[in-house]
């Protein structure tokens, strides 16, 4: 996928801001595709060109529910968004955008979307639109990229967008910080399968899904339901006075899925009521520019050639306890700014 | 107390290096509570004295246990502290140091730990040393402070140091990235009192105290036993191979408080042999190093005057989706570099 792109982008380097900004205007599910490219590309003529294109979208985006997805591998991740998918596009007359974060697939050999096999159905279907995650990059960059495409999709028209990561690392923050509802996919049995689940992330769901009811024994699902519901009892509450929920489905059975949606539709009636569906972007807005200024000076820090030396240095000496952190962070700061 | 502090810093403002450190290894009181108000200390020349001292003090640290303590208020930490700071002096022949971090402690009119009337018996015990809260400051200037304190306070000759917070707020972060052992303080009745603990902090706990069993009701208190044990079941594992546990307690009639240093005793002798005790504290260091840079980079940033009217008027216009996030943050670092 990366391979196609990349020529695409190459072929199609001097297309201008109306190509892209038209092509997307005007639905062209390819110009999208290519103009997602160009977001991931690390190249500065294109992060530039990428930076217009998102700007002059940013006033048709915003009219979407952005739902973000995560569960360990095996949960069923693919099968769940197919269903879903399949169900609000064919019932409640929506139309998808998928999109994955998954800074780990270089290692792992492939995204997890990669495939789109895995989502026979949906692919293709017309008002569904599957994006994989960059097969590289660091996860500031994919998160960037991915905050960014949801501007594009929205503009598009996209009214559904999901935002899938692989819930085992530390992506489900950022993803945290792009979407207005967290999903948690979960199997039954409480306790093994949360070992791959890491720690915050069962904080973050506002509602927690338990998934292949078709396999699992039905007072094992039962039990872990009630499991899982004392937990987030326990949970200190939402101050958008949202209660986190625990719903049982199966993915592949087509089961339950309808009232996933309801669940969202009902989070999303209350929280644009009492107005914390507002609040939240609007923090996430703060959080995406602070975000973004924070890691560029960092960059310029940690990537100066006679900082990353020293710095090496410096660090084995303050984890021999040679040296303080304090001390040795001052020593940085001085050669830089030499 | 600040004020005390700050006389005794004015007073004393030429004293140098030596005078601190050999007060410190001499083991008197008076001179480590001087040291400790100069790492409090705003003024750059106080500063470079402080890193000088505490580097000075390094290669006679880290020979103590460090405890975060945290509740909500109200649930008793103070007289916890107490019962547990006499517990351990009296019996396990320890001695104790007592430092709170409470960034909040202006608004609240007062540090939690400012009343020393509060700790009555542990203030006058001779193994014992109580310092408040500094009453102003970030929290990352009161956070450094502490880990600073540590190491001075670990020179002195402390081998338990507890470092309290009020449990409310993102300051535990900070502490664990400074203790090797978390101990989070509850109440009987599940759910109520947990409102006020934020979220993520019962995933930090290493042991969870119900305290107060002398007034509430024995099957209440079981119960609530019952449902911790349960929801920090159903956390992730630790890496270090510990089982976060769940006691009891009357602090106030000092029952099971022996209970509670058996179960950290047991803690630090398993970390110390799968080797997970030295391996959070050269963690902790990296972290302390790589938060001390960006901080300082940051601070560059943000105090410069150019920099705060435009990032004002930027992030209006992010807010309300006249410019992306992206783009301001190119704009802002444009402007700063120039």
């Amino acid at each position: 996928m990366k391979n196609i792109n990349k020529i695409a982008l190459k072929k199609n380097q001097d297309f201008n801001i109306d190509y892209y900004f038209n092509g997307i205007k005007n639905k062209n599910i390819t110009i999208l595709s290519r103009a997602i490219t160009l977001l991931e590309s690390t190249k500065i003529e294109h992060q530039l060109l990428a930076e217009e294109l998102v700007d002059k979208c940013l006033p048709f985006s915003g009219n979407s529910i952005r739902i973000g997805i995560t569960g360990v591998p095996g949960v069923g991740k693919s099968t769940f968004i197919e269903s879903f998918g399949n169900y609000i596009t064919e019932n409640k007359n929506k139309s998808i955008a998928i999109l994955a974060i998954d800074p780990s697939s270089t290692k792992s050999g492939g995204s997890i979307l990669g495939d789109k096999t895995r989502m026979n159905a949906l692919s293709t279907n017309s008002k569904a639109f599957i994006r994989p995650s960059p097969s590289a990059g660091t996860l500031g960059g994919v998160a960037k990229a991915t905050r960014q495409s949801i501007v594009l999709c929205e503009a598009f028209g996209f009214d559904t967008i999901i935002i899938e990561t692989v819930g085992v690392g530390q992506s489900e923050t950022e993803v945290n910080s792009m979407v207005d509802f967290f999903l948690l996919l979960m199997l039954a049995g409480a306790g093994d399968e949360l070992q791959g689940i890491k720690r915050g992330i069962m904080e973050m769901a506002d509602v927690l899904i338990i998934n292949k009811t078709d396999i699992e024994q039905t007072d094992k699902v039962k039990l872990a339901k009630q499991h899982y519901k004392n937990a987030l009892h326990l949970f200190p509450s939402n101050p958008n006075g949202w209660v986190p929920k625990v719903e049982t489905c199966s993915a592949i059975k087509n089961e339950n899925i309808s009232k996933v949606w309801d669940i969202i539709y009902e989070f999303v009636s209350l929280t644009k009521t009492n107005g914390w569906f507002d609040e939240k972007r609007k923090i996430q807005s703060k959080y995406w520019l602070s975000e973004t200024i924070n890691s560029s000076i960092l960059n310029t820090f940690y990537k100066n050639p006679k900082i990353k030396d020293l710095l090496k240095e410096l660090e084995d000496k303050v984890i021999t306890n040679q040296i303080s952190p304090f001390k040795a962070a001052r020593i940085l700061l001085k050669e830089f700014c030499a």
